[in-house]
């Protein structure tokens, strides 16, 4: 259930309970300010992914930095964030039976939340839950711009669907959905461009057969932290949803041009056993940090390799260096920054060596 | 945070919202009459696992059908356990800090509680906060008996860690903790042979040892639901650890010669979006379910492959048969049954297509 804080304001960093969800406060500052500079003047504006973070005090501050909303994936993290006082907010997913589609029309009258559709079902049931609750919700169209995912195809599917919406007196049409998720972890410059070309390509010819048939796209939604450079150049979108900017993660540095952010997100660990020699154990496996995208790193310690993951145990070999001593803390730099997100209640806000601040993850474990 | 109850009790199972955490009670329960009688006349008793199920009811529910304890990995486990009425629980790992001993020492106050160890320092630690607490603690010596992760060697090492522990007024010699659990997985019956073969080998020896000089074990502990037999075989072990046998999960299914219980722990997804041809996609990704040790299966529909999970994602291929219908609900059986069950707030218990209970993960991220 609900697990107590690891830490007090005012503690040092050493004094932190293991596994903590650290975050880095400066180098999280700095990434929000390097995205709003990055987007200045690219016509494109973030909004940013709670996916990422679960979190409204981090929406909140993504938004005085320009943000102009946030995306979600799941009801239960636009509840977070409408709870939590954020005001914008696109379910960047489709949403699927009545009882999660009366959540989000309820919360449509304490925040503006839209939601995207892929099947004229989901649009009916959307409309249903809309009408009960007496809100209009706005519906954008996801289009399948070269994931394989979710989506339907550019071109006519996609403006059958959109009129479909525009045709109902509970919705709107709210735009485009076009997001590439597996070109983010494209390794090469190369690949990512020839996929974002792509993505562009077919979500602005979808753009102009929409606009022939007088329906304009408030939103043109898409694009995360590995490519969102092409996107917000490309002209066509005009958004962007990345979310692990603010964090970053192993997975993301092993991109040749990695996004130009710092990482700000830790897992604390403390080394629990040192009985074989060359072999530092730490209290967090793959239950307190996730691996689907790679093991974690030990930070700024070279001669440490995280070599394997049990659910409770980190076995660290001892490369080269000093080996560190039982008891000792160390930052681990996530495989992958949401799912580690995900598996804490709190995170710990550190500046200068001491925690500053205590923030819960609002949306920890909000699948439905 | 804490997520809602995805059901209430007498819903038939397609109400459930997803993605849930199912558990088959039959299925259960006959998981649980299996091992009390596996174990039976072997002269090993079962101290479950519950780094497995996370909760005071399952585990009382073990102890009702012979289970002499639980096990835990997490001083924030115990703490689950002990408030949930369990009275006798050993933490089959190795706690590091004042902090966590102090509420381990705290807990020794209202169940009896048990601790290993594989260093002169955490003995240390430990008698200090038992001290501290005015209680007396039992620690167990943790042995590498052949995974290479925790553990003092075999033989002198553990003995001279074993008079240690004794000649503190404040901690009892608990006995040998001898768990191997690599073995667990090694997927031919011959492996598995061999591996707990040296491990009661190295464990005999020791406990051989002990008792020269006048040390005799309470406890020899070990074994999961993979190789648990072997040591119920032994002769050397006197406590069975294993937490899986009660769920299961598709990686003990792909041993040779699998344990012999059922599966008994689902993860509920909904079919979210069917826009690709030969694709259904439910909202069931690795957020909701622990891909560590392989994707999950689609249960009963032999013609659908989980075929990749992104975070909030899975994407079936439709192989064979009947594509499923949008809004339809699937069980998937998960590749790891642990961690899974570490990412839900609650179980949802099933019987003849029913929910009959709601029980909380209570430990659900007690990572500390």
């Amino acid at each position: 259930m609900l697990q107590p804080p690891p830490a007090e304001p005012g503690m040092r960093e050493e004094e932190v309970d293991t596994p903590a969800l650290l975050l880095d406060l400066d180098a999280f500052e700095a990434n929000l300010d390097a995205m709003a500079r990055l987007l200045e003047g690219t016509g494109t504006r973030l909004r940013a992914h709670a996916k990422t973070h679960k979190s409204p005090v981090i929406a909140r501050l993504q938004m005085a930095r320009g943000a102009i909303g946030q995306c979600v994936q799941k009801v239960g993290e636009a509840e977070a964030l409408a709870w939590g006082g954020v005001p914008d907010i696109l379910v960047s997913n489709q949403v699927v039976g009545a009882t999660k589609l009366a959540r989000l029309a309820a919360l449509a009258r304490i925040a503006r939340v839209a939601v995207c559709a892929d099947d004229a079902a989901q649009v009916a049931g959307i409309a249903a839950a809309a009408e009960a609750a007496g809100v209009r919700i706005p519906v954008l169209v996801e289009i399948d711009c070269g994931a394989g995912r979710c989506g339907v195809e550019p071109g006519p599917d996609a403006v059958a669907l959109a009129e479909r919406i525009a045709a109902s007196p509970h919705l709107r049409f709210g735009g485009l959905q076009s997001y590439h998720g597996s070109a983010q972890h494209r390794r090469t410059p190369g690949e990512r461009e020839a996929a974002i070309a792509h993505a562009a390509a077919v979500t602005r010819r979808t753009v102009e057969q929409l606009r022939q048939r007088g329906l304009d796209c408030p939103i043109v939604g898409g694009a995360g932290t590995g490519t969102f450079a092409l996107e917000a150049a490309s002209g066509v979108y005009t958004e962007i949803q990345a979310g692990s900017y603010a964090f970053m993660d192993a997975d993301y540095a092993r991109n040749e041009a990695p996004p130009p952010f710092r990482q700000s997100l830790f897992v604390l660990a403390t080394v629990m056993s040192r009985a074989i020699p060359g072999v530092a154990v730490v209290d967090a496996g793959h239950k307190a940090v996730a691996i689907d995208s790679g093991l974690p790193l030990v930070h700024d310690r070279p001669g440490l390799r995280y070599d394997s993951a049990s659910d409770e145990h980190g076995k660290l070999l001892v490369e080269d260096g000093e080996a560190p001593q039982l008891g000792e803390k160390l930052r681990l730099v996530p495989g992958h920054c949401d799912p580690t997100v995900d598996r804490y209640d709190w995170y710990v806000g550190v500046r200068g060596g001491r925690v500053e601040c205590l923030w819960p993850v609002a949306a920890r474990g909000a699948m439905a």
